[in-house]
C-alpha cells in the first residue's frame, strides 16, 4: 500500500526487521472483515476463542485463576509506514502513537479481556474486536490480579 | 540457553518466525541488568525515558494528552522455548501464559504507565521495570483515557 490521506506522513526509511515473532495460534471471532469490526472490544461482547498451537496448550496451566487476561495478536493485514495518520479523512492528521489504530510499525493489537474459560487448548474470552483468522502472539494475566498473588521480589529468579 | 529447571517443559519444536519485529527506539532505565530490575513497575518509581529513533519522532503527535499509555518492548534477553516455568525453583511449575515473566514464545514486554512529557523525540514516563537498553516496539495510548475521545464507529476507515 502507498496510498496516503492529505497530510499524512510516511516514514522516510522502510520499517527495519529486528527480531522474529512466532505465531502461537489464531483467533476466532465473528468478524470476518475489518468493516464489521467493533473498534473497541467490549467485555459484554459476543464469545472469542483463543486457539492455541498443540505445543503452547500447557502454557495455559493457571491461567484459569485470572478474571482478566492481555492478549496480544499481529494485525498482519496492516500497513506499517505510516507516522502521522488521519482517522477520519479530513486531512487533521495524528501520530501513530497517539492512536490505538491498527496501522503502526509493529502491528501488535493488545486488548483486555474478561477471561469466560479454558476448554482445552481454547480460551475463551469476551471483548476482542479484532478480525476472525488473527494470529495470536501472546497471552499475559492482567497485571492488577496478578499483583496479589506474586510477593515482593527477593532475588533474581529468571 | 538449554538448561531446564525440576518440572518444566521446552517447547517440542523450534519457535517459528512469521512476521518481522521492527525497533523503533530505545529504552532508558536505571537498571543496568535484570538482577537490579523491580518485579513491576511502579507509577510513583523513578523516570524513564521511551527514545525514538528520528524517523518516528512525529508520531508522538497527540500523545501529550494522554496521562497513561501502555509501552511495549522486545526482552531481547530471553528465552522463548518454555512452555511451564518454575519461577521459584521449587519444582512446582506454571504454565506460561499464566506468567508475566520475560520468558514466553514472543518476549514482548508491556507496560501500562504514567506520562510524564514528552521531550522532542524522548518521552518521559514513571512505570517500566525492564533493562536499560532494552528496544522498544510500540507506544500506545491507555484504552480507558481514549474512549471518551474516540467517537463510535460510523464506519470503516482505516
Amino acid at each position: 500500500m502507498t496510498d496516503i490521506r492529505e497530510n499524512e506522513i510516511r516514514a522516510d526509511a522502510p520499517v527495519s526487521s529486528d527480531a522474529s515473532v512466532a505465531f502461537i495460534g489464531i483467533i476466532r471471532t465473528p468478524w470476518p472483515d475489518r468493516s464489521l469490526c467493533p473498534r473497541q472490544g467490549r467485555l459484554d461482547g459476543p464469545e472469542c476463542r483463543l486457539v492455541l498451537q498443540p505445543q503452547w496448550c500447557d502454557a495455559l496451566q493457571g491461567l484459569e485463576k485470572f478474571e482478566m487476561i492481555d492478549v496480544l495478536y499481529w494485525l498482519d493485514r496492516s500497513r506499517r509506514d505510516l507516522v502521522t495518520q488521519s482517522p477520519k479523512s479530513d486531512g487533521r492528521t495524528v501520530g501513530t502513537f497517539a492512536l490505538r489504530s491498527p496501522v503502526r510499525p509493529n502491528p501488535i493489537g493488545l486488548s483486555k479481556v474478561k477471561l469466560v474459560g479454558i476448554d482445552g487448548g481454547e480460551v475463551v474470552v469476551r471483548g476482542l474486536d479484532c478480525i476472525d483468522g488473527t494470529p495470536l502472539i501472546d497471552i499475559k494475566p492482567d497485571i492488577c490480579a496478578f499483583s496479589p498473588i506474586a510477593p515482593p521480589k527477593q532475588s533474581a529468579e529468571f
